[in-house]
This record gives C-alpha cells, structure tokens and sequence, in this order.
C-alpha cells in the first residue's frame, strides 16, 4: 500500500502569534506519518526592512525583489524564520531540518522572465525543479523537511519564491510516490462565502464552482493565487487539497470533512 | 579500511573576498571523500548590525550575545552567508547542505553558565552532543553538512557558538568512526614564529612547543583559542589536525606537510 505523507504551508500569521505558533509547533509535531512543512515570511521581514531602509514593494500581490529585498528574505525567512521554527520543533520532539530549495538541491527555479514587470529575484519553480530523490532520502533518515520560500537558479543565485507555489510543486512532484495530502492553513476557516462570517465556511469547492465565486467577486485578492495554486494540485495527482485554519486541520487531519474546505476537480 | 573524512573549517575574513570566495568553493567542491565545512561569521553581522544600532560588544576576543545579537548571527550566519554559501557549492557541483546545531539535531549545546562574564545566548558544544548519526546519515545519502556557528539547547534556543569549536568537537565525536583531517583555515600560511613574515610557518608543531610559544609571546590574541581547539582535537583521535591557508591547504590535502602547520602531541 502506498505511504501517505502530509504537505503542510503555513502562513506568516501563525508565526507573528506566539500563541498561534506554540500551538502549531504542538500540532504539527504530533502529526503521525511522513511530514513536510513550507513556511511563509510574516511582518518581521517588512518591519526589519523598514529598519533598513528598504521599502517593500508589490505588484499584483507579490513582493518585487531587488537585491537588497533578496539579502532581508534571506535573512529573515532562510535564517530567522526557518531557524527559530527548527528549534522549536526539535524541542516538540519534531526532527525538524531547515532547507531553501538550494540545500540538497531540492528545489530550483527559473527566474521570472522580464515582461510588463521585472519582479526581481523571484523564482518560479515546477514541478519538474523538485528534488524529490533527496526529500525521501531525507524522509529515509526520519527527517521532516522544513522548507523556507526560497529556490535556487542552479548557478549560484538565491530567488525568493511564493511559500504557496512551493507547497504546491513539491506536494505535485511527491504524488507518484505517495498519496499526498496537501494543506493550506491560512487565518480563516476555510473559502468563506461571506467574508464577515467564519460559519461561511464552504466544506467543498470544485473548480467550476471556484471560477463562479471569482466572478461574483466572492473570492478575491490574496485568495486567488492561493486558490489557483490549491486547484493545480488537485489536478496533477495529489490526493486531498485542503484550505482553512491550522488549528482545525492538523488535529482532524485524514478525517474528511471535518475542518476546512476541501478542493475538488 | 576505515573511511577519511575531512573537517573544514573556514573564517569570515575568506568571505569577504570574492576572489578568496570563489576560489575557495571551488577548492571545496573538488576535495575528494566525505567531507563537512564549518564557515565563521564575517565582518557582513557587525556591518549589518550597526546599520540595525546594534553594538557588538567582545570579552576575551568573543562576542557577547544578547537577545538582539542572537538575532543578527541567525540572520546573518544561519540565513545570508549559510544559505548563500550552500547556493554557489551548489553551482560547483557539491550537494552541500545548510545547516545550524538546531537542523537534525546535528549539534546541542550547554548556555555557557553566567560567572564573571554573562556572555548571553552563547552555547559550549562538546563531542558528547553532536548528532553523529545524523551527519552519517546526511553523508549516506550523499550531502555535504555545512554548518552555521550556531547551536540549540534542545528546548527551542538557538546558541551563538564559536565556529572553530564546532569543527574541533565534531571532528573529535568522528573519530570513532573515521580517519578524520581537520583542517583549519585562516589568513596565515600556518603558525608564524614571526608574525611579519609568512615564510616563518611551522611545518609542524607540538602541545610542549606550543606551550612555549604563549609563553614568549609569540603566539597571543585570537589564535590562542583557535590553537586550543585544534590541539583538544589531536589529543581526542583526530588523525590530523592542520591550521593554514584555505588555498595551499585543500588543494594538498592527505599530503602530509605541504602546507600549513601540522599540530601533533
């Protein structure tokens, strides 16, 4: 029978709460089976910025990277971030190892061509990029992955990458070898049909009734890439797509239905 | 036959220089065998940390760590020069791997008790508390462990620790398994009987020698620590244990005593 193994993202907002994050160190690390956590950035990386100098900026919702924003996510997501987190799990019992796609090669990218918008140093992974020999290798030793949102061009170059799109490559890529569960923990409960009232809730979502939500202006900003991002993986092989609030998700994980929305083709 | 590792320690002065840095990758990326790099910190954390109006403090020629310092080395060791360093070994065709004490448990520390000097988030290693089966592991699959001088307490706190330390009490916890070479890297040829002259280099050196050469001060200052763990490290079933430039020295590594100062009982 073949392994299952759980693909978990979370967001900056859980670590900007401590009582969120200690809650999530215990919940994650109690998580049976194989396990791999992808982390995103959270205020520290805008605030130490601003110490810096260095104004952030966006353009349809993603950070433009030059090279001085490139040195902060480094910094703070690569080292801050992904460090503090690994020690917190070890300390969980968590055999936590601390990775941007560069270490162990186990995540390239290309970098973003220049169009109507040069977004910098940003990387976009496939996902063809993964390195999924050296997760289960990893995986081998009773390691559990802990990847921070940054890839590698193969020639040197760090590129600073969406934490949602690694989720959904890396979870993509494992799917032959595995029955994949990917989760997509956020601050809400799930897609909410109205935004004013977590019990909005939707238990499922299909692609077409996702396409309806996006031209009623239901779902909207942040939520699209996320979204997009969710739906690519169900259809390329992952098993279970699930969105909604880590707290919920990770306690009731493998039991369908009971917290979050589920993605369907 | 028992297998040859070898210990690579490099400091921050060989980051600082692009031509020292890119010949130095190189230089590691070619060396045969199972091999493991421990890299120092650099003068980028006191710049870093200056702009950010924090003030690194020395007692005894070691940084004093407080909470905001211990934040500045994991951002700036553990993230931009680890993360950074791993990327381009990458581009030379090593398959490094970043880590910090904390990633797979590979280093614990003791906090360095408060006596006359609280020297704050600094963390003693010894060879009792680092993860050998763990870096076994990561050799087994064919990885290169490069190491931040950071540790973890193994109760979620992450350690500011000496880098040339790691590489002596690693190399000491592997010597029951292999013949192990320590090679320390600085800006000098080797130990200098006179410090203007580097052809003065001691090809080799012993503890009894050594002990003379603190007595009339020949030897002082930041190469009396650096010494001291080499030397623990001869006396604990290292094979060799050589202090020189990163350059003479990888590149004749196992041909014994051309280059460096080779240290013996």
């Amino acid at each position: 029978m073949t392994d299952t193994c759980s693909i978990i993202k979370i967001g900056g907002q859980v670590l900007d709460d401590e009582a969120a994050y200690a809650a999530f160190v215990r919940d994650f690390a109690a998580l049976p089976g194989l396990k791999l956590l992808v982390h995103g950035g959270g205020k520290i990386a805008t605030e130490l910025g601003k110490r810096l100098g260095l104004e952030a900026r966006y353009v349809g919702g993603r950070r433009v990277t030059d090279a001085g924003t490139l040195e902060l996510v480094t910094m703070v997501y690569g080292g801050l971030i992904n460090r503090q987190l690994v020690a917190r799990l070890q300390a969980a019992g968590c055999p936590a190892i601390g990775l941007t796609g560069a270490d162990a090669n186990v995540l390239a990218a290309v970098r973003r061509p220049v169009g109507a918008v040069d977004y910098g140093w940003v990387g976009d992974p496939s996902a063809a990029t993964v390195g999924t020999e050296a997760l289960r290798g990893l995986w081998s030793l009773g390691l559990v992955p802990v990847l921070a949102p940054l890839t590698h061009d193969g020639a040197g170059q760090l590129l600073n990458t969406n934490a949602d799109t690694i989720a959904s490559v890396v979870a993509q890529a494992l799917a032959p070898f595995y029955r994949v569960h990917l989760v997509f923990c956020f601050e809400k409960r799930g897609v909410l049909t109205d935004p004013a009232r977590e019990d909005s809730a939707l238990p499922t979502l299909s692609r077409r009734d996702y396409a309806r939500l996006v031209d009623d202006a239901t779902v909207s900003g942040g939520m699209l890439p996320k979204l997009e991002n969710a739906f690519t993986a169900v259809e390329h092989g992952v098993e279970r797509v699930i969105i909604g609030q880590a707290g919920d998700l990770l306690q009731n994980i493998g039991e369908h239905g009971l917290a979050g929305t589920l993605l369907t083709r």
